[in-house]
C-alpha cells in the first residue's frame, strides 16, 4: 500500500512519514524544498517527489499535511487527482475548512477522513494520544474507515469521532482560548518587563505552573499557532467573550465591588461543579509529584545512582553529591558533573542494578564449591541472589569429587576489581556457613 | 511568651494559632464571633478574648490576621496598645498599606515585622513554604527580628526579605495577574457555557493543566482574592496592560496578520529566555509524573497493593483489579471498592510490606532448628530475610542438644494462616539445604 504525504518533509507530516514507514508502508513525501526533501528521503528511507499531483495519483492513501493557511489551496490542487476508491485525509488542527474543501474537490468515489491528531512531533508514538476524526456520515461505513479506525485502535490511540462543526467549536476553546490567553499573558509579562527568574523566587506552585504552561506554548511553531487562531471561524466570539470578562472583572476591582467579585468567582466555581474538585486533585498530584521527586533526590545524596538524560538518553553512574536549585551534582569517579534536575531521571535500587547491567562492562570471577549430594543448588542460588549478581555455570559429580558431594561452580559479577575482591570474601564466608566447602 | 493573634479564629490566623500553640507558645486569639471563638478555644487549647485591645495589651507578640479590607482599621485600633519592647506583625497578602499603618500607629519602641506567608491554611507545616518579610531598616538589627528569622529558619521556611513596595510590585504580577487571568478564564468558560467534562475528552495536557489551575484558584476564599485585587495599588496597571495585550493580539488575529502574530510570540519567548526552556521542562516533569503514575498503576493490575487515601490517611489492602478513567478498583477479599485515582497513593514492593507491618495484625510461628556449632546464625538470618519476614528469638547450646550443634529458634511472620503454612514448608526445605536440621 502506497501512502503519499503532501507536505511530509516537516513537522507532523514528517512524523507520520517516519511512523508509517516504520509500520511497513511504502511512503511518498512531497514538499516545496527539494534539498530538504532529498534529505528526508535519505533520513527516513521514504521516496521524495517534488510534485503533489504525481504523488496523489500514485497513492492509495493521500494525507494532506501542509500548513493550515495553504491547506484549502493544496486540497483544491491535489484532491481531483486522488484515484477512485482511494482514501483522502488531512491532519490539520481545524476541520470545517478542509472537510468542506475535500468534499468539494475530490471525486465521488474517494473516501474522505478529515483528521486532527491532538499531539505534536515530539510524541514518541500514537499510544495514548487523542486523534479526532470528522468524516461525513456516508464515509463511516466504508472499508477504508474501518481500516483507519482499527489501525489507530491497534496503535493505542484514543479515537474521537465527531462533526467538523463540533470539532471547531470545541477547539475554539480547548486550543483557541488556551493559546490566546497564555500568549497574551506572555506578551503582558514582556510588556511589564517582569524578570521571570526573579519573580519565581516569590512564587506559589500556581504561578510556577502558569509560567510553565506559557513557556510550553510560546516555544511552539508560531505560524501553526497563528493559523489555529486565524482559520477557526469561531475564535472571534471566544476572544470577545474573554476580553469582555476581563474588562468586567477589572471594573469590579476598580470600583472595589467586593460582593460582585465574590459572586463572579462563586458562579464560575459552580459552573465547574465536580470538575473543580477534580482540577484541584489533578494539580495537587502534579505539584506533589514534583515536590516528592525533589525530596526523593535529597534522600539519595551520598548514594550510588544512575542518571538518565531524557533528551540524549545517555546514562551516567556515580555518587549523588548534592541537589542545588535546578541542578544535581554527580561524582563520577572523582569528577563532578552537573545535571538539570528537570531534564533527568534518577534511579537507585533495582533499576540502578538493571541499568548497570545494561550499560557497564561487567567483570566476574568463578568459584567452585563442594555441596552435599542431596542439596538442591538452585535453592542455594536463589538465596545468594539477594546478595550477589550470581549464576551457576557448572555442576559436576564423579571422578575427583569426594563421595556424597558434588561440585558447583558459581560465577559472580561486579563492575570493579576491589568490589569483586570484597564479594569473594563475603561469598566464601556465606558458603562455609551453609554447609559448603571450597573445592581447592 | 504570649502571642495574641487578632483574627485568629479563622483561615490562616487560626492556622498560626494552632501551629504556634503546638510549638509551646501561650496563644490568645480574638474574633468578632464569640461562639466561634469559644469553639476554637476548645479545639486548639488556646485562650479566646473578645477584645482586640485587651489581647494586644497582654501579649509579647501581636499578630494581625484579619481580612485585608479591615486590616488598616484594626491596626489603627490595636497598634497603640502593643507594649513598648514588644513585637507587632501582620500576615496580610499586601504589604504597603499594613506596613505604613503599623509604623504610624504603633509606639516607637515596638518592633514591626510585616509578613506575607505565601501559603494557605491547607499547608501541613512551615517546611518548604515561602515567607516574605518587609520590615523597615531600623527593625532589622533587633533581637525580635533575629528571633523571628531563626524560628522560621529552624522550621524550614524559605525566607525572603524585601521592601513593602517591591513586595506589592511583584505580587501584583505573581498573585494579581495570575488570579485575575484565571478567574477571567473561569468566568469566560461559564459565559460560553462550556461543558468542562466533555471538553476534557478533546484535551491536550496543556488544557488539562489550565483547567486544574483555574479550579485551584476559584476554589479559594473569594473575599481574600477580591481583597488581593482591590488593595494592591499596582494592580490597575497590570489589568490595563493585560487587557491591552489581549485586545492587540485579538486584532492581529482578526486582521489575519500572520507575521505580526509570529513576532509577538517570538518576542515573548525571547523575553522568557532560558526560563522558557525551564518552564517546558517543569511542565514536562509534571505531565510525565501524571502519565507515569497511570502507567505504573496499569502495570500493577492483578497484584497485591496498598492504597492510601490522602485525605483520610486510611490505608486499604487488596488486589488491584483495574484502572477505569479516574477510578481504581480494589478487590478487598472479594469485595470490590472504588477509589479516586487523583486522591490516593498506591504502593507495592517494600513500601507495601512496610504498610502491612504497620496496619495489619501479624501472626507467626516459631521453629527450632539445629545448626552446626561453628555456623554464624546471623549470616543465615541475613540470607533468609530475602525470603521471609523473620527473626531469631533464641539460641541454645548444652543439655539436650547433640554435641557440635546448637539450637536456633526462628520466628516467621505473616498475615494469613494459609500463607504461613506455605512459608513453613518453604522454610524447612531451605534449612535442610543449608546444613540445618529440625530439632523435633
Amino acid at each position: 500500500m502506497i501512502i503519499s504525504i503532501i507536505g511530509g518533509t516537516d513537522g507532523l507530516g514528517k512524523w507520520f512519514a517516519r511512523y508509517l514507514k516504520g509500520k511497513g508502508f511504502d511512503v511518498i513525501v512531497t514538499g516545496r524544498d527539494v534539498e530538504k526533501g532529498k534529505k528526508v528521503e535519505r533520513e527516513l528511507g521514504v521516496k521524495f517527489i517534488n510534485d503533489n499531483i504525481e504523488a496523489a495519483k500514485k497513492a492509495d492513501i493521500v494525507i494532506i499535511a501542509v500548513p493550515i493557511n495553504v491547506t484549502e489551496k493544496v486540497i483544491k490542487e491535489v484532491a481531483p487527482h486522488v484515484r477512485d476508491g482511494c482514501l483522502l485525509m488531512d491532519i490539520t488542527s481545524i476541520k470545517e475548512i478542509p472537510t468542506k474543501a475535500m468534499e468539494e474537490y475530490a471525486n465521488k468515489n474517494v473516501v474522505i477522513i478529515p483528521t486532527h491528531p491532538m499531539f505534536g512531533p515530539s510524541a514518541p508514538s500514537l499510544f495514548g494520544q487523542v486523534i479526532i476524526l470528522t468524516p461525513l456520515e456516508r464515509h463511516k461505513n466504508t472499508e477504508w474507515f474501518k481500516k483507519v479506525y482499527n489501525f489507530l485502535k491497534k496503535e493505542g490511540a484514543k479515537i474521537i469521532i465527531t462533526t467538523p462543526e463540533k470539532h471547531d467549536r470545541i477547539m475554539a476553546v480547548v486550543q483557541g482560548l488556551t493559546h490566546f490567553s497564555f500568549i497574551s499573558l506572555a506578551y503582558t509579562l514582556k510588556e511589564l518587563n517582569v524578570d521571570i527568574k526573579e519573580s519565581r523566587k516569590y512564587s506559589s506552585p500556581v504561578y510556577e505552573l502558569m509560567l510553565s504552561i506559557i513557556a510550553r506554548i510560546i516555544g511552539q511553531n508560531p505560524y501553526l499557532y497563528a493559523d489555529i487562531q486565524m482559520f477557526n471561524k469561531r475564535i472571534g466570539e471566544i476572544h470577545k467573550t474573554f476580553i469582555n470578562c476581563c474588562l468586567e472583572l477589572s471594573n469590579v476591582v476598580k470600583n472595589k465591588d467586593r460582593e460582585k467579585f465574590v459572586k463572579i468567582m462563586k458562579e464560575a466555581a459552580k459552573h465547574f461543579g465536580s470538575e473543580a474538585k477534580r482540577g484541584v486533585y489533578y494539580s495537587d498530584k502534579a505539584i506533589f509529584a514534583l515536590t516528592n521527586e525533589l525530596n526523593r533526590l535529597v534522600d539519595m545524596i551520598g548514594e550510588e545512582v544512575a542518571i538518565r538524560n531524557i533528551d540524549s538518553n545517555n546514562v551516567h553512574f556515580g555518587i549523588l553529591k548534592g541537589v542545588d536549585g535546578d541542578y544535581l551534582i554527580l561524582d563520577k569517579n572523582g569528577k563532578l558533573e552537573k545535571f538539570n534536575v528537570l531534564r533527568v531521571e534518577v534511579f537507585d535500587g533495582e533499576k540502578l542494578k538493571e541499568l548497570k547491567k545494561r550499560y557497564l562492562k561487567r567483570i566476574y570471577f568463578d568459584v567452585s564449591v563442594l555441596l552435599k549430594d542431596n542439596v538442591d543448588e538452585n535453592t542455594i542460588l536463589d538465596l545468594l541472589k539477594s546478595k550477589f549478581d550470581i549464576e551457576i555455570i557448572d555442576v559436576y559429580k564423579g571422578e575427583n569429587i569426594e563421595k556424597g558431594w558434588k561440585s558447583v561452580t558459581f560465577r559472580i559479577f561486579g563492575y570493579k576489581k576491589d568490589e569483586l575482591r570484597e564479594k569473594e570474601k563475603e561469598f566464601i564466608k556465606i558458603i562455609k556457613n551453609i554447609g559448603g566447602k571450597l573445592r581447592y
